[in-house]
Parts: structure tokens; sequence; C-alpha cells
């Protein structure tokens, strides 16, 4: 059997990842993100508040999506997305989410993902994210739709998706295309290459390595004081003109969008790789 | 107040455009540009003109299209953008221009721009600039319309427009992202960094480093020369195979674009910092 | 007069293009492609077998698209693209068959090309191209549609089309942005430049070199080894999302797309390279 492999080599950090989904999560629900605010500089940080791994649930990207509307409200001057879990910034969306078989919580599921991937790539305010641990998948994927990314050394980074079955949505694809070339795009979600910092680094998927989270802190700080003399307006004008066609191109088709992602989640390989990951005694050996 | 502080932060460079968008022009109107036919290579020089930063007004704009029109007529072999002011390539658009209270001078002024793009990305001959100097703005945005840049050392190029609080238009984006990654883009534009000629070369704005003058059109000349041996029907119509996107997006939006020039040169931001930036006295303390 | 020099000029690798091209091919019409599945690692490899230059004639084509046919139908875990003539990848499409004056078969000569590349561009499999030698052209275009490029040293590779007067058909162009940035597209192909294996693999139209055909056909199924854990459909749908923009483009503009193949190989330039090409004995000093 093809997937009991997929399973039987996954590494370590996912085993971290198997195993954190389903411990149950502890967080009250109106913590699931932190918005601070800081009055001197302007600067907004979001964390991200679900231990043990930061799995997103559908709450809790109701909360960030929440969070996002809140701080385009409060006129901040730029905001910081990172976790508040130690050495992990998101192990990526909740398996569980994907593996429920209530359709109608799946799609609201992959709306909300939509609401906040069109509030956070399209914001006004400039954005940066400290990408404290661990960031495999759906964590990627907001960190992605940044501005700028910092992140500690010593963690992974990348688009795992393809590993678990899962054909990866367009706004995912889209977020990585502004990023990375077309062909080392395809090179790393199709493979669901986790890379070092360093790799990553070197391969411009973030653009600078921090020593820890602090390091990572100051660094986004210091990128968003970039804007300082920069007008708001016009640069949010012009990002959002550079930003455009990606914009666009899920706002426009956002049914076609839910629809490939319940495809996606509902697979016969998604699910048997679901059902193992969230089980490993269901795993056997051939 | 914010604005006080973006144009008390503006570096010497800005100055300097500041004093000379105010300095009154001194050339002759039939010299804006000034266009030579080299008979035994058969390219053309065209040089701008307008003392002492080539600040681009209508005049200067209308001038410029029309040479192009009639370089396209003379069936040159390729041609070579350049300026003919010491150190200076361009200060980019004259901010007067941008300033005026006359709207339909306004649509007239971004029209000619659009022309003088339009011939110039989708030039049937093969195109090089000679970057001579200075190049912030409207200048880095004609070169790189060119199909290849030579720049002399110990001078800066980039996207300045953000500065002074302008939404950066389409036409402008486009050609920054036919030689950069949208990453690198959207970085350069949305903080309006001006790169040194080193910076330039690295992340690939600029190809090649010159001495001088002399030597950007020597390399200018030697990169037109590798199309010697290529048919030249075939090459136009493959580069503008490769630039139609580009090119059909502002050919087919033409109002769109000139709108959002309009609204981008007459919001508040822009009218503010236009107003410091071309009488500094107005500028106060906080 | 002008194309005299630009074949004049052609270098000692086309010379044999030339020469090749007007060599009898030998090989029987059931082997210009050979196929072998390998049972143990579910890689298919197909070899193309035109001796003595693999030059794609309409046959070629036709056995080339069956071939990709039959391997999506074989369930094949990876396919590696190689060629069975000894030190040459290929010189790219049989230029007689370009030269032909029968429009039918020149509109199927294109529509068979758009078939090879929906095919291979879109393909289920992973693919890898074993670049066993020199690969000007139609071969390049090939090499460029698969996923992943190893080549041997001391070859060359490029998009070679326009030096022979043919504006590069959008396909071809389309394969090269996937890989390289518009500007180094643009500067390639407009200049019909052919890279050396360590050129190729700097500017990133290749990710390995090979020492020889051995070497490159185990580093290519070293590439596919990496898709052994990753559930198939979902990569193959993820890849699919990826390439989607230009299988769209041309795939909903197929007449067109054959109209601008034929306006380009009955060109002026086009016919007057073919002609001397075919028999430079018709070579005149000016």
């Amino acid at each position: 059997m093809f997937l009991t492999r997929v399973i039987k080599n996954t590494n370590y950090l996912w085993r971290s990842i198997a195993t954190s989904a389903v411990t149950k999560c502890q967080s009250n629900s109106n913590q699931l993100v932190i918005v601070d605010i800081n009055d001197k500089t302007g600067y907004a940080t979001l964390s991200l508040n679900r231990p043990p791994a930061n799995s997103f649930n559908l709450e809790q990207l109701v909360a960030f999506s929440k969070a996002l509307d809140d701080i385009e409200k409060s006129k901040v001057k730029g905001m910081i997305l990172t976790s508040n879990v130690p050495k992990i910034f998101s192990v990526g969306f909740d398996v569980r989410e994907f593996n429920s078989s209530d359709e109608n919580r799946l799609r609201e599921f992959w709306t909300v993902v939509q609401d906040c991937w069109l509030k956070l790539y399209g914001s006004y305010y400039p954005t940066a994210a400290a990408i404290t641990g661990h960031n495999p998948a759906g964590g990627c994927f907001f960190s992605m739709s940044c501005e700028y990314r910092v992140m500690v050394s010593k963690s992974k980074i990348g688009l795992s998706g393809a590993r678990l079955g899962i054909a990866i949505p367009l706004p995912i694809i889209l977020s990585m295309r502004s990023i990375l070339s077309p062909h080392a795009t395809e090179l790393a979600i199709t493979t669901g290459k986790l890379f070092t910092t360093e790799e990553a680094l070197k391969i411009g998927l973030i653009d600078e390595i921090a020593e820890d989270k602090e390091d990572a802190l100051r660094k986004c700080e210091r990128f968003l004081d970039r804007f300082k003399k920069i007008p708001p307006n016009a640069r949010a004008l012009t990002k959002q003109a550079i930003r455009k066609k990606e914009l666009d191109e899920i706002a426009n088709n956002r049914k076609r969008d839910v629809d490939e992602f319940i495809a996606a989640v509902t697979s016969h390989e998604a699910k048997e790789s679901f059902e193992i990951f969230l089980d490993p005694s269901k795993y056997k050996e051939n």
C-alpha cells in the first residue's frame, strides 16, 4: 500500500504534528489569537495562540479573520504576524478539520481561510512575519502572504501538503509564486519540501534569519520602519496594484476555489492519509 | 505632520531634484531630445536633453514620443537611450506637471507617457539604456522599458515615487516586473528604494556597470551587436510576443490608467508632498 | 545581403545540423521513439531515436505524441525524456518540414507539436529530461517542458530559432518563462543564445550537470524518487494547477497559434534562411 509508506517515512517533525493535532486544545477560544498594539511605534503584533502547535481550526481562523479587521480599523502603521507557541510558528491547518464529514463546516472552513488571505495579502498596512519556529503548510502560507519574512534558525518551512495527499489550493500556489520563480515553486510544492532556515534564505522564501523570537520581532520592526517616511495611502494603493491579479483571481472565483478545496480534502488519497495521520495505530506494514 | 517628516528626511539627491525642478529650463524646446543615427552601425542614439536635470515635462515627452516615431521610420538597427546632462540620466517626471491644476494637461501628460512607453517597450528595433548618472523615478521607468541597461558607477537608480505620496501607475509596475521578481519589485517600489549601481547590478535592475558615459555607450553598442546576425523581423515579432501581455494590459485600458494617474497625483498625500517639494519654505518642523 | 552573413557566421554546431538535416533518415519509423518501462521503479524512459541528429519530422512527432499517450495509460510513476543518438539530444525541428510548401502538412506539423507539448507539459506523472548532448531549438523546448533537467557537460542548449529568422511560437516562450525570468527569457530568445552546460546551470535553465548519459539517467531517477512518498493524484492536480495558465493559453487558442507558426515559417526572412541552410551552395559572399 502506497500511503503506509508515506506515513512510515514521515519525518520527526511530522510525528510531532500528528501528536499535537490530536492533543486537546487547552487555550481559551477568546485567546486563539492575541493582538497587541505598540502605541509608540503604531505597530500591531498578531500572535497565533493555539497551543501546543498552532494548528488552525475553524475557531482560530475566525478569530484570525476578526483580528485582521480590528487591526485594519485601528489604523496601525504595520503588523507583525507571529506565534505565541514556543519553537513552533504553526503546524498548519488542523487535519481534523480537513477530515470532517460535515461539508458545511468544510465550506465554512475554507471560506474563512479565503477571508483571512484576502485581508492579509491585500492589507492596507505593511506586514511582516516573525517566524519563531517550525512552519510547514498553512502557517507557511500565511507568512508568505506578508510582505517580509524573518525566521529563527534551526527550523523548517515549506508547503508540505502534497505529502498528505492534498492537491494544493490556488491561493497557496499564488502566494508562493509571488516570492519564488515558477520552477522553484513547482519543485517546492510538488515534493512537499521543508526547507531549513538557511535553505529558505538562499532560495528567497525568507528575507532574514534571526537568532531567536526577540531578534525576529526586532528585525520585523526594522522592516516596518522602512515605511516611516512613505505616505501610507500611496503605499497601500501601490501594494494592492502589485498584488491585484492574485487578489482578483481568488475574490472573483471563491466558489470554484472552495469546490476545489472540498475535492482536495475528500479525495481517496487524502482520506486515507488523514486516517493514518490522526491514528497511527491504523498504519500497517506492507 | 507626517509629510513634513518625509520631506525633512529626503536625502541629498532629492534636494538637488527639488532645486533643479524649479530652475528655469534653458534648452530650446526643439532640442529637448537629440537623435543621432550612426550610419556605420545603423544605431540611433536618443539623448534626453532638458538641463539641468532632465525632469520630463509635457513638451519633452511630446518630443520623446515623436523621436521614437522618427527612429522607427528610419529603420535603425538599434537604439541607445541616454542623457545629454552631465551626471544625471533623469530625475523623473517634472513635479510641476504633477502639481498642475489643469486636468486636461494632466490627462494629456499621462497619455503621452503611455505613447512613449508603448512605442519604447514594444519597439521593433532592439533598445539599450546608457544610464549616465542618477536615475530615480520616471527615467528609471523608461530605462526599464529598454531591453538592456548599462549604468555608470557611483549613481543611484530606483522608483522613488512612493516617497512623494504617488500611487505607482501600472505601466511602471509592469516594467519593473519584467526585470525583477514580484517580491523584489514590491520591496523596491513600496519603499521607494534607490539602489547604488552595485546594488542594481546584484538585484538585476541593470545588466552591466560602466566607468563613464563613453564606456556605457560602448557597452550598449556591444549589446546591440548581438543582433547583427539575427533576422530583424523575426526578432521583433518574438520580442513583441514576449511583451504582449504588458502591452495589451495598457493599450486596452488607457483611460483607466489615465484615471488612476489623475487620482494618484491629485490625492491629498501627493498634493501636500508636491507643495513642500516645490517650495521647501513651506516645510515646518513638527 | 543580410542572411548570407547569418549563415556564414553560423557556428560549427549548426553546420553539423545542416548536414544532418539533409542526411537520409535511416531508422525505422516504428522506432522513431523508443519507450522502456522499468518494472522495478515504475519509470518510463522515452528515447528520441531519429539518427543522426534527432531532428523532429512529422513522423517522429506523431510517434512522440502516441508514446506520451501510451505512457500515461501505463500508469508509470515517472518518465525520463532522453536521446538514443550519441552526443546529441536533438537539433530541433527538421528544417525541411518548416520549408514545406504543403500548408496542410505544416498545419498538421504544428498541431502535433501542440499535442506533444500539452501532453508533456501537463502530464500526470513527473517528468525529467536527461539531456545527453547538444540541444538547441525544439529539443530544448521539450526538455524545458519537463519538471527537471540534467545535462551532460561540454554541450550547448538554448532556443536558437531567432537565428533562422523564425518568430518564436508562444508555447516555446511560455515554457522558457516557466523556468527563467522574463528578462532572461527575452535575452536568451531574441539573441538565439546557446548556453554551455555550465552557463545553463548558472542561469537555471538546467538543474544538474551529469558526467555522461548514464549519470544523467541516474540523476533523473533520483529526481523522480523524490515523489516516492507523495500521493500521485494530489501531486498531479497540484502540478496542473501551477501550469494551468500556460496550458489554457495554448489549448484555448490552438488555431491562432498554428496561424502564427505558419506566418513564422513562411516569412521572407525564414524562407531565405531555410534555403541557404538546406543548401549551403546557395550562399554567396556579399
